[in-house]
């Protein structure tokens, strides 16, 4: 995204000025969490989980939670007159000297305003298998932290512009998800998503497909899913907090149409806008 | 360390002006490499193996690695003048906007120079056992990369000064190494490390160990280890490129005196200064 605003620990900063300290933590060794999220129509899709997964890293990591008003009114006066982008938020453990040991130090917290992606040409979307592997820890599972690298290689394995997401095993041979997105399979009638509880980020827009498909009437399990699954699929799509629910026409040798469920799921969603 | 001097791509800065866009990689992903080197006497020890774990990691992370003269004049333009000290390099993928994938940008190449730590107190050090499990991903394992959250979370777990260290497990129960530090234990005769093909950094100063161990003709095997081996080690002690060799002493329950063989290598380690 190209920057429209940036805001640094509350203040607005000009995007070309938006600079942090090398000591920075988050600089130093990524140590920090961060949220992507819609502004559409003048308001922040899926705000309150957004919220929700940020507390939960901070949680895990140890760092500091913003003061939720004070968030949200950080928020608000970064999208105040735009109606459409994508924000993102940055928490980081604040400055230190060289070492790994947290200090108590504030928290940097780094907002900023972007345009949206440009929309794809077709609604559905072709996927490949990444090589890159995602490791495997409890810890840093599920949320989203700033220790990216494996993502980072994993979309440097291709170049090839028509083909918009590759999808990712962890180390020991199991799905995971895509490099920026979570993935549903449509396996003998029951949606599939894969439990991320080793690795991977639980996207907030996952949750938001959940509930829909509860809403619709639509079985899901999540749980441990085996790449070779993929093949008994007869729908799947990736989803995300900035481009929703892609449907996946095509990965490796294996082509589906844009089923039918998926179309009910995407409506639903374009509904509650 | 409190900084002295800092040179971003090149060029000298104000210490307290260091800084970087918000944008950079290293900032947003982690998505970058670094060393930590020690200055004494006026020169850096262990340069050679310095630059070559610096281009392992520029490789295994599809980095632009630096040009070696110019990284080499860069280093001897930050020292001049200084006697001692700890040099830290960090090399980023350079700035991009919001996105995994790595686009063509030149690195950002940031050197610093700060005050060596002050000297422990007692020559042998106390550990501790860390409950924070470090991931096993054989793409980043061994490289000193910047997506340092688990050794971060690992430091958190103790606020005792009179522990200088943690000892880490991976997630499959295997010792690995310190939070900061490789190390290494007398068993029956016989040293053994880690051999560090799933987790951890393959720090130069083990290499240097490894180095001396084979010149005094003290056998050693890099292998898998498991924590239970601690409790047969005759002799213990980590290893680090800042602090050289520190003796352990006590473990848990379990104590050591500072043996001859690691007393051998500390002055081997010493005479070549």
């Amino acid at each position: 995204m190209s920057l429209l605003a940036a805001m640094l620990n509350g203040e607005f900063v000009n995007v070309a000025a938006a600079v942090l300290h090398i000591q920075d933590r988050g600089f130093q060794y990524g140590d920090g969490v961060f949220e992507t999220m819609r502004l559409q129509g003048g308001r922040i899709r899926l705000l309150d989980d957004h919220w929700q997964r940020l507390n939960e890293g901070c949680v895990r990591l140890r760092l500091p939670a913003p003061d939720r008003d004070q968030w949200r009114a950080d928020l608000s006066r970064l999208i105040h007159g735009h109606e459409d982008g994508v924000v993102k938020f940055v928490l980081t453990r604040g400055l230190s000297e060289r070492g790994y040991r947290p200090i108590e130090a504030p928290a940097t917290h780094v907002w900023q305003l972007g345009s949206v992606p440009p929309p794809r040409n077709e609604p559905g979307i072709v996927l490949r298998w990444c090589a890159t592997r995602l490791s495997r820890n409890p810890l840093l599972a599920g949320i989203k932290h700033c220790n990216r690298l494996e993502q980072v290689i994993a979309q440097s394995e291709w170049n090839d512009a028509a083909i918009a997401e590759g999808l990712m095993l962890d180390t020991e041979g199991e799905l995971v998800s895509g490099t920026m997105s979570n993935v549903f399979l449509l396996i003998e009638g029951i949606w599939v998503t894969p439990d991320l509880r080793y690795s991977g980020v639980a996207g907030v827009m996952r949750r938001a497909v959940l509930g829909l498909m509860a809403v619709l009437g639509m079985q899901c399990e999540s749980r441990a899913v085996h790449p070779e699954e993929v093949s008994q699929a007869s729908e799947a799509f990736v989803c995300n907090a900035v481009r929703g629910i892609q449907p996946v026409v095509a990965l490796a040798e294996q082509q589906w149409p844009i089923g039918a469920q998926t179309l009910s799921l995407m409506n639903e969603w374009s509904r509650t806008e």
